[in-house]
């Protein structure tokens, strides 16, 4: 080895548990005993680009342990996408400190600068080791049982969608919920899990897996209601029709057209509230309400799966391994090797880098709007432990004195 | 005693703690000798006048104390406002049933229907206790140090707010989170308890104690942003101009006039979209997120104040006391006894009934966009053991080697 410096970054949206990653990394290169340094760069690849760097061999285990415990980037983040020009000047600065390992833990993006910069440094000649570690609460990295931070952000929607069931059983309507996750409908599916007794909710789970066509949805909102007298939604924010056009753009244009030039809707409008005036408008049932989850599901501090944060702090451990014991660059991969344990693999970047899982069909159910039992036992262990409970009250009801 | 048969049931909108106050009443009414029966009414004054019962003296009370640890109204709520006739009604049920103690779990206006019904039993020389227990996530009834609920949700504000700075610190811009509460803003001051490091969000706080005006607002969050570099925004679901209009409805006005016919808005469209868009219009800030708590404030399952448990399970079982060893109805409120201690009184229905606590000057900053050290010392006791916590890196800089 020459300098002993390694470099690790955070790139992409924060999740509860990156941090445990960075810990992880900082923790662990310190008990090789050929690093000297541990730099870490602010704001992910900008903050490379800008050299921005801070001394992370200067901080106490103590406070580390802290951070590894507290939600987000430590290190700031960054939503820049390098190319290959913006690459060459991410080596061209790794090059000027002489650093020869680098560390970026990131979704697909993310994987696809490390894969750039990993070819430009064998086509330089320069020593670099250059690992990606996984995380994305969109679960939508190839070649993982599942990516760190989103256990974290699925238990926060199975306990949302948990309460909002209780809620809408005690006062009975419709309740949108709409959920984060691009393409990848796994975090909306995550809903299902808050589901206890037969006939709570969420009744309706839609993913961008399946096309979407509000008729059916009415009618199925329609049938639900009829059955339950409520009905409680879980949809994901990247539904979209037949030809991949977002719903919430086509709801607007819709309901624009319906106004007259009477302004209605914005054209970006929160599909949540695009859904709800359908359901008002065309099934006539008064009561409904949409939320959309937006940054609570990803950023709330205080929800978190412990099998989630042991992980994250794993990948990145494992990730200093692979880059000091190992002979190559590559992506640290979850396997799930029993029920419930986890091993760890180093991919090749060209098998993660750019490309976007989705949930396999074996998880969705044959109606489209529900998940399927292999589902559930694919995410119940992830969840963690400690997962709060609801319990109803077994009514022994009493005889009416008065003729109603 | 005659029957020997009380009445317990949950009105408005549920908490986090309801049910504790449910259980209180049904677990401390065994306990006199006089009690033979404990109904419940399924969906509040609804449920009275239909006759719709449960015997809660058959639950178990094993199955009562995992109920009581449940959010959400176990035996259902209403939103029905009972005017003199529909009390008359509650009332006619009542004596059908031999009811002599009714106990109604709710807020500003179940304690109003608590009053009539207890005005229309005196008058008719019925021998009917009416109790009072207060609850409500506004935290806005007289007389009151707090009310249950409040606590829990104010928790889940804090927690959110917490976890959205540091979202915010790591991919900067401005963030808006719209907090519930109608015309109190406790709830949305809430979130100044997210706040750890003098440079954490929330960085302005909006409350409807104060006059909102739309120009000073983004004069606030550009020189926030100009200081930062990010800006995290609190505002209360109930701002409005000083004439009283709500914000969200004047701007969505404003928006459709600027637009010239080109749809962009709903004139009931979601406070925290509109406001976000002011932002990027006026201030040119590209990053702008909004969120709109919604119903997760007071739904979400697992994010509870013990100190909110445990008061709200006290008031259900005040409220027996009071009822079986006291000789008048009325409402239970909380005092504030020592930091923190808290004890309880009966205070006369009309003290409570149909008024509306808002925050005290002392609580609001006189900038008009924070909180005082009086409200963090008020509020901190009640959000209970266990808070989560953030940590930051204690950054020590690397020099730059390349010129930049």
């Amino acid at each position: 080895m020459g300098s002993g410096k390694i470099l690790v970054a955070q790139g992409g949206g924060p999740t509860a548990v990156i941090n445990q990653s960075l810990v992880g990394v900082a923790l662990e290169a310190r008990r090789f005993r050929d690093v000297t340094r541990v730099y870490g760069a602010l704001h992910g690849v900008r903050g490379i680009v800008d050299e921005d760097f801070v001394d992370l061999t200067q901080e106490t285990s103590h406070n580390l342990e802290l951070v590894a415990a507290t939600p987000s980037s430590a290190l700031g983040s960054t939503r820049d996408k390098p190319d290959e020009k913006y690459c060459a000047e991410i080596f061209n600065v790794l090059r000027a400190h002489q650093i020869e390992h680098f560390f970026y833990i990131g979704g697909n993006d993310s994987s696809d600068t490390v894969r750039i910069v990993s070819e430009q440094a064998r086509a330089a000649g320069y020593p670099l080791r250059a690992i990606h570690i996984p995380k994305t609460i969109d679960n939508d990295l190839v070649g993982n049982d599942h990516t760190p931070g989103f256990p974290s952000a699925a238990r926060f929607v199975a306990q949302a969608f948990a309460g909002a069931n209780l809620d809408n059983a005690s006062l009975p309507g419709v309740y949108v919920g709409v959920v984060m996750g691009r393409h990848a409908g796994f975090l909306t599916a995550a809903a299902a899990l808050g589901k206890k007794f037969p006939d709570d909710g969420p009744h309706l789970i839609y993913v961008p897996e399946r096309t979407f066509d509000i008729e059916r949805f009415l009618a199925d909102v329609k049938a639900t209601y009829e059955r339950h007298g409520r009905c409680v939604i879980a949809v994901s924010e990247g539904v979209h029709d037949a030809s991949g056009a977002p719903i919430a753009t086509l709801l607007a244009k819709e309901l624009e057209h319906d106004a007259h030039g009477n302004v209605q809707l914005s054209g970006t409008g929160a599909l949540a509230d695009l859904l709800c005036d359908e359901i008002r408008a065309k099934l006539g049932i008064k009561r409904v309400r949409g939320d959309t989850f937006g940054y609570l599901q990803r950023s709330f501090i205080g929800c978190v799966s412990d099998v989630d944060q042991r992980e994250a702090r794993e990948v990145g451990e494992k990730a200093v391994q692979y880059a000091f014991w190992g002979d190559r660059d590559g992506s640290v991969a979850i396997r799930r090797t029993g029920f419930y344990s986890a091993d760890y693999e180093l991919l090749p970047l060209n098998a993660v880098a750019g490309k976007t899982r989705t949930m396999e069909d074996e998880f969705i159910a044959s109606s489209g709007t529900d998940v399927t039992d292999a589902f559930r036992l694919y995410l119940r262990p992830l969840l963690g432990s400690g997962m709060p409970d609801a319990f109803r009250l077994r009514c022994a009801r009493v005889e009416k004195v008065l003729r109603r």
